[in-house]
């Protein structure tokens, strides 16, 4: 049986990650017209997310760079799977703000949130 | 209402891409006891995959590069979220096989599946 959302099947082995966060560290030259995650701070903000879950000891997280996610104009944006939650992080408190609310209290960011469904 | 395996939500927006593949591209130095995913070949087989995902149409499809997934002794390495499966890719037809098994046919390549449930 699979789930209609995600595609994942009962069969399927347990998850290797339960929360696996990717932020974007994608870095244009400067002055590219869509701009880039990495030019507004997301490479600090990706090793204080990484640094804090830690700290936090939050099991079976995982907090990754990732290439360019696409979404450059929001940026600095992270994806959180496989709830498939996004996020635009500018500062570390907007990162305190999704360990917090997110990953620990397991709700949702909601002022940082990114809209879902990809524009056509 | 929470999805009990993915922690998404009936009220979550729907999702920015139907399948997020990530493909660890991280390089140890040469020698490191853990080896590394781009020392074999990651990177070329990642931009081979982009290309013919591309080329295959998929809809709503990306293929990122990301840092370090911490399964190097078992890379290259590559997960497909928001289903969570994870692959190990030594070639080209190994990619061919995701695409064409996972990606198009909405089965599994089993051959290639690396197992779940990470080692406490």
């Amino acid at each position: 049986m699979e789930d209609a959302t995600t595609g994942s099947r009962a069969e399927d082995p347990p998850p290797f990650f339960d929360v696996h966060v990717f932020i974007c560290c994608n870095r244009r030259p400067d002055g590219h017209p869509r701009g880039s995650c990495a030019a507004r701070g997301s490479e600090g903000l990706r090793n204080y997310m990484k640094a804090r879950v830690k700290e936090a000891k939050i099991p079976n997280a995982r907090v990754n760079m990732a290439g360019c996610l696409d979404r450059c104009e929001e940026g600095p944006c992270m994806v959180i799977y496989p709830a498939g939650v996004w996020y635009r992080i500018e500062s570390r408190e907007d990162v305190d703000a999704v360990i917090e609310q997110h990953l620990i209290g397991g709700g949702r960011a909601d002022g940082l949130r990114l809209p879902g469904g990809r524009p056509a």
